[in-house]
């Protein structure tokens, strides 16, 4: 998908939310469990209750993983489903990977050829030539890990580089990588006074911010500092939405959490626009 | 496994050589294509044909996930089959994961429980509270990322943050977690000298060496400024040793490079002990 899609959609439902399918199977409805693939059924109820809410969905792929080979088949049926049923959704494979050239060139085919992705989450620590094997695919986004929402984020991302974070110097270096448009980056909720600094360094660009909800970030502040004229947010929540409830109805609780987000931003892209 | 049997496991086979299981099936033998599962056959004729040279295999994830499940199929296969006929051998994911706590904890479990290895690579870029969840599993290691052996490795590893290189922060920092005694570091062979000045941090603690031999670093370099008292060292080579040869005497071909190394590493160690 072309960042222009994703803009135009972000417009059309007045949404940048992104919903985060982090499922467990001890928190999904007990119902749920006799199905035959009761991660791929969470999936599938949660998408279809919620997909007028959101722009995109994000798998976070160590819960797949999790469950090894019937993890990835149920990873495999939630994106087959959400490309065919749901084209217009921005796909995020949130799997934090990173590797030599060459290995890295294998990840980038598996998430964006093979499962068929619009966009993967990469870090940054091995430089240059572990992204570039990613920014190489066209249409295709890569959003590398710059200021993360947990408390570890302090203790490498934030510490000075020649007077500068070193989460700066991820964002500054990698601007001028090959192919450099295709990245997004990762910038917590929990930190949102940081992303005016941010918007210094990538006035324009697309920034994920996980941590508002459950982590404890405030959507108002967020805006505040992240939006641009093209919008440039999307905003994940996970637990908040998905586990809004656990008995027979929880694809309409879901549902319930999403369009409260939706609303809200609604009502801030109308005072921003 | 404990870090006491790994290092009777070296001392007894006078080897410290870990073998990577980076497979390509553009690179196998064209006749093993025919076969079920030509990725497993593959790994288990290298594996029967140089186990008694190498301590180590480590397939790198990257190479089966690019399979989508058929890879995992055969990861999961190559693991049981070192598990269950070389129980002797220390065996390493090389996964380079590293996400916010529970969901570390998730990849934790998948690679150390489910599929059972010994060991598991980290990146550390998003700090303590994403690599503590790997080191709770007793007698498993976390191998983490500090000066890896590509280029991009200059990009922010070797940057100074109040006059130190980002990776040896890395090293002092992860020095001070949970369960630091289940930390084991990679640091890239193409860069020699920088083994000294990690010993100076880590005196000794095992180092997993990638870059020797396809990416230039020296075996001997690298023992002159990384060996100790109890070695401490894990060798990596992958294409070097697995593609020796793409005929029908591919193992055998890998055995001979396998054992010109750990005849190399037994001449070293009959010169330090």
């Amino acid at each position: 998908m072309t960042t222009e899609n994703l803009i135009s959609e972000i417009r059309k439902k007045k949404s940048f939310l992104c919903i985060g399918l982090d499922v467990d199977l001890e928190k999904i409805p007990e119902f749920l469990l006799k199905e035959e693939d009761p991660i791929f059924s969470f999936n599938k109820a949660i998408i279809d209750a919620t997909h007028q809410y959101a722009v995109a969905y994000k798998p976070n792929i160590a819960f797949y993983e999790a469950y090894g080979l019937k993890g990835w088949k149920s990873l495999e049926k939630t994106i087959n489903y959400l490309n065919e049923k749901y084209s217009e959704i921005f796909t995020i494979a949130d799997a934090k990977r990173g590797d030599i050239g060459n290995t890295s060139s294998r990840y980038a085919k598996a998430f964006f050829e093979d499962l068929g992705f619009d966009a993967v989450t990469v870090a940054p620590y091995m430089g240059k030539d572990s992204v570039e094997p990613f920014l190489a695919f066209k249409n295709k986004h890569t959003i590398l890990l710059a200021l993360t929402s947990n408390e570890g984020a302090f203790d490498f991302q934030t510490k000075k580089i020649d007077g500068e974070e070193l989460y700066k110097q991820v964002l500054k270096t990698s601007k001028q990588w090959k192919n450099s448009g295709n990245l997004m980056y990762v910038v917590g909720a929990t930190k949102a006074e940081y992303l005016a600094e941010v918007r210094k360094i990538i006035p324009n660009g697309f920034l994920l911010v996980p941590g508002v909800g459950a982590q404890g970030g405030s959507l108002k502040e967020v805006c505040k500092y992240g939006l641009t004229e093209n919008i440039g947010l999307l905003v994940n929540s996970s637990r908040g939405i998905i586990y809004a409830s656990n008995t027979n109805e929880f694809a309409e609780a879901a549902a319930r959490e999403a369009k409260t987000i939706q609303l809200e931003m609604k009502a801030i892209l109308g005072e921003f626009f």
